[in-house]
This record gives structure tokens, C-alpha cells and sequence, in this order.
């Protein structure tokens, strides 16, 4: 645990733990993980985030069904992907082995963190604005309590059923599921396209820097 | 500036600026900015973000119209929503009367950032995985920066004037501008809804903690 981690250590470490240990983590950690959350800004600072912190093994290993079944829909096309910019051909393979343990194992994480809207944001592109940003701020948390934690979003791909399981109200919406638990691997710095390579100055393809 | 600043202090502390000196702020700053915003998760590790730095005053004054005319089609729903949970009235008026003074001002900020996605992101609210993310880590990079920074979506009401503006190809979409400047006013404690209030157990509507 390093919960005086700096800012830039945390942001430039955080990379997705994909492999958890099933140990239970405590509800004073997740409940700082969500309190992270609630720093977030949202549109009109409405806070229509809704948090479901899932430790039933039943509703998990439903969840989990949901979620390898969406996996063997996307597989193929996961495998035949180029790497991802600034990653070698080992990394993509070691990117996809841990994504394939996660699909199988997503129910054995003690905790499943699904992250809600409720209202009106719940529609078009901009709603991910009030919700997303304080799932960055949980998995920030995370990262400094010393938890692996994920940014998933795979389950939506089955959303009607992951709504029942979870018994969620027809005015709210899901938009990620973060698997947090003690990690088997561990942070180190990422591998990144370079900033020159995704800005551009003032209009669309003009370079900067 | 504040680089070293632990990572709990900088999202407790992290209040949208709306107020922004016209000074300008070195590109250095900038891309340390934008860096973080690529050390963010997105979805298959695609990157598929990319970020405009607009600085010439023609192009901010575009898009100033487009953000001011959205504004005037939202102000009567701002100023009827009730306070957000957490606030006082007094601190709506404040937050109000902020945001009147970013919309008038936006084109004064010395540099707004504008995100976007490329490629098959563009579609469906998970896409916002792929993007708010990085927003929030450069949001946080400001912060630590000294510079003041907030999450506006408020332009995608008039999406297809600002992609001209851009001149954006069919295939990127726009997610977010963040104009970044010094900060007139002081980063401080923010006021958020107690996680008690937005945290369910397993399912939704049962108590957690």
C-alpha cells in the first residue's frame, strides 16, 4: 500500500491487473476507492453515479457467464488485432493470455465494482463524461491501496441480462465493471504512443510540437 | 506548481476552474498534460484518442459562438435544477455564475484542449471508456500543475459546426474541450454526496456499509 504516492507515480504506473487474488479486501478500502470516485466531476456536478459493490459469489458467477460469453463473441477479433501503439507482438500476446484469465476467472475477484448512472445521463456519447472520469479516479485509488483493479466494459454486450441480475431500476444504466482484489503481478511504467504521435495544433492533422 | 503532490490530495482538491488567466501557458505544460492522458486505459489498449491544442484565437472564438449559443439553450434547466447533492444554494449561485463567466470567456483561455476518438470507438456509450479516462488524468495533471482545467461537453450540441471548425475527418468524433489556463481562483475541498448515499451491496437498492 502507498497511499502517499505521488500523482505522476500513480498515472504513469497504473497499468490494468487482469490477475487478482481471491483474499478479500476490506470495505474501508473500497469504500476510499468509491470516495475517489466521488471526486470525479459530472455533468452539472449532479452525481448521478451509482456504485454496486457485488461480493455474492452467486450474482458474481452470473456476471461472470455474461462476460466470457461476450469474450467468445470478440476473441477472434481480439487475436487479430495489431499490437497496440507503442507495444511489441510479446506484449499483445501477454495482454491477451492475462485477458483470457480474467474471463475466466472475473467471478473469483473478491469484489466487483459496477459503476451506474441514473437520470437522464444515461444517454448519447457525453453521458461516459459523468461517470468514466471517476472510474479513472477509482482505479487511481486503487493503484495507491496497493489493489489491481480493471476498466471493463465487455459486459454490456449482454446489458438486458446483466440489468436483471443486478436488478437495476429501468432510469439506470451501467457503464463498467472494475474487478478489484490483491494483485499476482505487479505496476511498472507503460508503454504508450508518444504524445507527438495523437496531438495536433489547432485544426485536425496540423502538428504540434 | 505542485508536481510532487500525492495522488489523494490532488483528486480531493481538484475543483473545476472556470475562471482562467488570458496568460499564456508554456507547451512543456502542455504536454506533460497530455502525456498523462496516455498513460489512461482504453479499450483493447487502442489509443484511438487524439488531442487538438488550440491556441489561435480565430478558431477559439469559433468555437466561444458554439459553446455560448449551447449555453443559451441550456441556462433555463441550469438555473432550475435544484443544488447538487452536497451543495448549498449559495453554492449553486457560485458554480452558476462561474459558469456564465467560462462561457463568455472561453475563448480567452490560452489553450483549449479538444479530445477526440478515431476509428470504431465513435459509437455507443462505452466508447466514453476509450476517452474520459485520459480527460480525467489530464484534468489531474493540471491540477498538479498549477493550472486550472475543467470537463466541458457542452459543444457537441453543435458537433457538426465544431468538426468543420477542426476541419475532423467523417471517422473522429469530439468528446470533450478542456480549456487550461492559470487559475484565478484557489484548488481546494470539494463537496460531494457521502458514498453512503450512492453505494448499493450486490445488488441495486441494498444497503452497503
Amino acid at each position: 500500500m502507498d497511499r502517499k504516492i505521488g500523482l505522476f507515480d500513480a498515472m504513469r504506473t497504473m497499468r490494468a491487473m487482469r490477475r487478482l487474488k481471491p483474499d478479500p479486501v476490506p470495505d474501508e478500502l473500497i469504500r476510499e476507492i468509491i470516495e475517489a470516485g466521488t471526486w470525479a466531476p459530472s455533468g452539472g456536478d449532479t452525481q448521478h453515479w451509482r456504485f454496486i459493490v457485488v461480493k455474492d459469489p452467486e450474482i458474481k458467477k452470473q456476471l461472470q457467464i455474461r462476460y466470457k460469453r461476450a469474450y467468445e463473441d470478440l476473441k477472434e477479433r481480439f487475436h487479430a488485432a495489431p499490437p497496440p501503439p507503442g507495444k511489441s507482438e510479446l506484449q499483445k500476446q501477454r495482454m491477451l493470455a492475462a485477458r483470457d484469465h480474467l474471463t475466466e476467472h472475473f467471478h473469483e475477484a473478491p469484489v466487483l465494482i459496477v459503476c451506474c448512472l441514473v437520470a437522464d445521463s444515461g444517454s448519447g456519447v457525453a453521458a461516459g463524461a459523468s461517470i468514466y472520469p471517476a472510474v479513472q479516479n477509482m482505479l487511481l485509488a486503487a493503484r495507491a491501496l496497493g489493489l489491481g483493479a480493471t476498466l471493463t466494459t465487455r459486459h454490456l454486450l449482454y446489458e438486458p441480462e446483466v440489468d436483471e441480475i443486478l436488478r437495476l431500476p429501468d432510469e439506470a444504466h451501467t457503464f463498467a465493471i472494475i474487478p478489484v482484489g490483491y494483485p499476482l503481478g505487479n505496476f511498472g511504467p507503460l508503454s504508450r504512443a508518444p504524445v507527438e504521435q495523437v496531438t495536433f495544433l489547432d485544426r485536425w492533422g496540423e502538428k504540434y510540437l
